[in-house]
Order: structure tokens, then C-alpha cells, then sequence
């Protein structure tokens, strides 16, 4: 990438979302109350415009392979509050509103990060919920 | 996966963190005193360990393909202060106290996030810095 291309993807006001080789793009999304993370999903072209025209979280569910409106059997329903971009723009960061019981993980928990990493060193490591 | 793999992956004490084809998990980094969202960045087995072992924030670059302790060029060394990881592990969540300006993007921002997607339906998207 030149230095002007790379000037325009940070500075600019054009949003140019990069998806990567399988056509996704990471996008981490808070509760916008608490701003907590809620998850970690993707969204394909179709699942970012399905959203931006709807305001309704979709994502596209890489182990169905198929578009994802998230709360349509669960009722967790996340409605969009802001969208934001990374610098180079390979990310996205959703602030949502979530309906239904509030949560976010098919698990029951609000979080699907309810594990905490409790390591004494690279060899030794156990999750311990929180 | 069967419905006991599945149970100790979502419920289980084990820190198994699923690698994608290309050997990397990807890393959500918050900040430890505001909560707000950093940055997104990516690590494998290698920085991985690295992170547990040290206590200092190691990822895998993509576009230079090494190994990138953050800060020891910039100075803004991230120290781990909790990991965290998704029901399906294959996403992590980090905390992290932040050394040097206090600041986690390369373009001099706090954080990588500081663009706002102001849409009015999928066509129409620009950025506006916030």
C-alpha cells in the first residue's frame, strides 16, 4: 500500500471496510450501557449492509455458513448504537442494545468472555469462571 | 464436535484456545482503568505464550509476519493484567495497563477505534474522527 492509499484508509472519512481472503470481517461488539464486551463475530458484505440498513446486528455464522440476524430465535436482539472502524480499517466495534433477557452468549451468560485465564507462566493455564 | 467436546469447551477448566487455518486467534485489548476498546490484533501459539509468560502483550503481526512485542519501539508496552476467553475459545479478551503515552495506535490516538460509522442505510457510509 503507497503512503497517500494508507493516509486515506487512517485519515479519511471513507469507509472502506477490509474483509479478508474468506470475505469477513472481525467485529467486537460492546453492550453500549455498560461497555462491556459482549462477543467476537464476523460479518460478510451482506451481513454489514443488513445491518447498517436495519440498525438490527447481523453477522454471518462461519460454522452454519449463513447470515446470522442475531435474536432471531434467541431474542437477544442487539440494536445498533454506533458503529466504529480500526485505523486500517480491518475491524469493526459495534456498541449495541440488547433486548430479550439482556444477554448475549447461547450459553446464558450476558458475555460469551465469562472465563477468566489464570496462569502462572506459558505451561500452566486454567479457566476459572467468573 | 460431539455434545461432550462441545460441554468442556463452553464449561470446562481447560485453556484450549482454537488457532484458525492460519494458526492465529484473534485478541480484543481493553484498556484495564477505562474498559474502553484499544485495539483488535491477532497472536499464535508462539505469542500467546509469550503474553502468559511474560506478562507483556505480544501479538503476531500479519502484515510483517513476525512476532510483535507491542511498545518496543513505541514505548507503549501493554501489561497484561487479565485474559479472558469467548464460550467457543477462539477469541480472547485482554486487559491491559498501558505504559508509555498511554496511548495504543500506531496514528497516535488511545485507541484504534476513533472513527465513527455515520450511515444512513447501507449505501450510505463516511467516518467522522471523534
Amino acid at each position: 500500500m503507497n503512503t497517500a492509499d494508507k493516509r486515506d484508509l487512517e485519515e479519511g472519512r471513507s469507509f472502506t471496510p477490509r474483509f479478508d481472503d474468506a470475505g469477513l470481517i472481525v467485529c467486537v461488539t460492546t453492550d453500549a450501557a455498560s461497555g462491556s464486551v459482549l462477543m467476537v463475530a464476523y460479518m460478510n458484505r451482506q451481513a454489514l449492509d443488513a445491518t447498517l440498513a436495519s440498525g438490527i446486528m447481523t453477522y454471518w455464522s462461519r460454522s452454519r455458513g449463513s447470515l446470522w440476524r442475531k435474536g432471531d430465535t434467541s431474542g437477544q436482539v442487539q440494536h445498533l448504537v454506533e458503529l466504529r472502524t480500526d485505523c486500517d480499517q480491518d475491524a469493526l466495534l459495534a456498541s449495541v442494545r440488547v433486548g430479550g433477557d439482556g444477554g448475549a452468549c447461547h450459553t446464558g451468560r450476558a458475555s460469551c468472555f465469562y472465563r477468566r485465564v489464570n496462569h502462572t507462566g506459558a505451561s500452566v493455564a486454567v479457566l476459572e469462571m467468573t
